[in-house]
């Protein structure tokens, strides 16, 4: 099985004035394959050290994926140092990457500079994968038996070269076994007590199968991975298990594929004709933003009302203010009122409503930081639950998004539909 | 002045499970203190592996940071691999941190296991900078001049080891110089034509000043910072320098604050007592979510309308239903009285309406995937503005959010709002 390193290339990193979820999300990518990460290294735009860097990994790994350091402006030294790297003779201009460049700019109206006009030279002696969604191209370099590429930093232009261009290539250029992954998505348990509960499944899986458990804040992605080549018999032998599992924590589970939770839910609204619409304070629009970054979401979600002060609560979505008088803005019952406001006002079939404080400040005795409480509604009924998060601000806003999906989960099912 | 590097120890990096949060908070202090962060790497826990990240990074580095790998069952690898790395004769017992391992089991009501008790066990000739907030110890190997410290990965854990003991003990032993740092955060232009558009007072920096350029999408940020001790004399320097970029690119000037864009529009309208709310369509909530995450936002955003369908458009925002059928839902017509609806209804100083097509579906000849319309309102006069971005659901949605940030800076300061 083939290894990777992989190398970040600029000093946003080193000064810690960005966090690295590239290399992240590219080695869970790569892991997918059936290609193992052995180190991931960070480390500034200075040629000696890039040299340096490209050295020590290749002693250690096949594959070296390099990203960052491409930008057109003048701290890039990432091309030079790579042709010096692979004894490149020339720079040469790699037309289809000029092409872009200047459809990129003329698209804009804007004028290609010099400067841009240089980000499609090239080392003569790489091969290049064409960067249809931006100006760095993506570079790779055959060293004896090692494969090395070059991509820029951009999360998202590197993604769309990773999914589109190296993986395929990666997969061309070594004999990888076909690895079977199998998800389960399960929510409202923790990780240990989830363990407990299917302890003897695991204990019973062959050394073939391989279970991982990812939590994330609320959730829990159960992963079993075939370790060896996937043939259809290890396919349906991973499929046993995984209806076993599913069995044990069925009113935890939300989904068989790997997807995110919000997206579980679109789709199971979307296939019983369901609409959705939220009112949200504490998570000012994080929930609405989780289900409208989905394709196609407009089929199901309607609208929102983010409702950070009182006079809009009451005004938009119509909750009285003796009840914020009486319980205050942060209670089961504006919760009710806010999911049951949105429901009637924005006429959907199932509404949500999330109110809480996030922190950190705005905590009391009686409502610490970290309060929530959540509603849910259809016309038959709405479900309304208090829960005490933690004292950070972002944790809070993402554990409340979580809980908020679960609820929903929850009445869907109760509503009979799957 | 001193190097640092960071070495990350555990598979969790290695497979995309977690990310890596705690370098860059580390590199963040770090410099704060004067010393430079030279790499950073992530390897497994394997000894072969960590005996070589130590010998690359004691070549390179004056001080070597090590978090992670000393959990109660991973604690012997990383600890014994320590003990061979720098010659230790024998594991002894660390009776301060023995008291803490007690301790923390006793106050839990549960038995302090044996595998518990040898999370005390340390090589011979390392010093213990006593962790507080947990059971593996930190420990710090002098190797001739260079300095190695290992701590818990444990977030929490490892930056109060930070704060309290290893950042005191690293200003102690070194003669550290101050860095200065100044960041331009600007907006509305590119990154190249940026560098065009101060490219003779780059050229003019002296060698001892920094220049970098720090894009994201639709932003790019600056920053000077001085490469050696910054006395009054030197920041004065940099600041001249800082002024001068800032005249030259003056239209698209954010912040001389090392900000979130959105945080610096928040810290404007509260000082001038101003509040803000949005009509969203495209961006889903994405916008709202990038204001609420600050805390204290609420003393500015009332709130916010996510409105995907036409109905909400026309209930909520109060948009003609004429318009809609005349213009688009997607046209600079219906912007313009959705920020006048929101500014109407949700009573607003300011208000800021996003409508497009994020794609990847939806596009049209005359209005393709990306066409973006968005208007700034307050009660004297609306501005809007028509944008093609690119075909990626959610490049679009950033950077609309980006460009709505920079029309809605356009407006304040019209409005002689500094």
């Amino acid at each position: 099985m083939p290894l990777a390193e992989i190398i970040t290339i600029g000093d946003e990193i080193l000064i810690g004035q960005i966090i690295d979820t590239n290399s992240p999300w590219m080695a869970t990518e790569l892991n997918k394959i059936g290609i193992s990460v052995t180190q991931i290294t960070s480390i500034s735009d200075q040629k000696e050290h890039i040299l340096k860097a490209l050295e020590e990994a290749e002693g250690r790994a096949d594959i070296i994926l390099v990203t960052g350091g491409l930008g057109p402006t003048k701290d890039d030294v990432t091309k030079k140092t790579m042709a010096e790297y692979f004894g490149s003779e020339k720079m040469v201009v790699h037309e289809p990457t000029l092409k872009i460049v200047r459809s990129f700019f003329e698209r804009r109206d804007l004028p290609v500079t010099e400067l841009n006009a240089l980000q499609a030279e090239v080392p003569d002696n790489c091969e290049i994968l064409l960067n249809e969604n931006g100006t760095a191209p993506c570079m790779l370099f055959q060293k004896g038996n090692k494969v090395f590429i070059s991509m820029p930093g951009v999360p998202f232009e590197m993604m769309l070269l990773m999914s589109n261009k190296v993986l395929p290539e990666l997969t061309k250029r070594y004999h990888l076994p076909s690895i079977y992954h199998r998800t389960i998505l399960t929510a409202g348990i923790g990780e240990s007590f989830l363990a407990d509960r299917i302890a003897d499944i695991e204990d019973s899986l062959p050394d073939y199968i391989k279970l991982a458990y990812l939590p994330k804040l609320g959730m829990v992605r159960l992963r079993l991975s075939s370790a060896k080549n996937a043939d259809a018999e290890l396919i349906e032998e991973i499929e046993q298990f995984a209806g076993k599992i599913e069995e044990r924590v069925a009113e935890y589970w939300v989904s068989n594929e790997d997807v995110a939770f919000e997206k579980a839910i679109l789709d199971l609204m979307e296939r019983n004709n369901l609409t959705l619409s939220l009112a949200e304070s504490c998570t000012g629009g994080y929930l609405s933003h989780l289900f409208t970054q989905h394709s196609g979401s407009s089929s199901v979600f309607d609208g929102a009302a983010v409702v950070y002060s009182n006079k809009l609560k009451m005004s938009v979505l119509g909750v009285k203010s003796e009840t914020l008088e009486q319980f205050g803005a942060v209670s089961e019952q504006t919760a009710k009122e806010m999911a049951e406001g949105a429901l009637l006002n924005f006429e959907t079939d199932f509404a949500v409503a999330i109110t809480g404080i996030a922190g950190p400040g705005g905590g009391s005795e009686e409502k610490p930081v970290g309060t929530v409480c959540i509603a849910v509604a259809n016309k038959n009924e709405t479900l309304v639950k208090r829960f005490i998060f933690s004292n950070k601000r972002l944790q809070n806003i993402e554990r409340s998004a979580t809980a908020a999906l679960f609820l929903l989960l929850t009445l869907l099912r109760k509503s009979q539909y799957n």
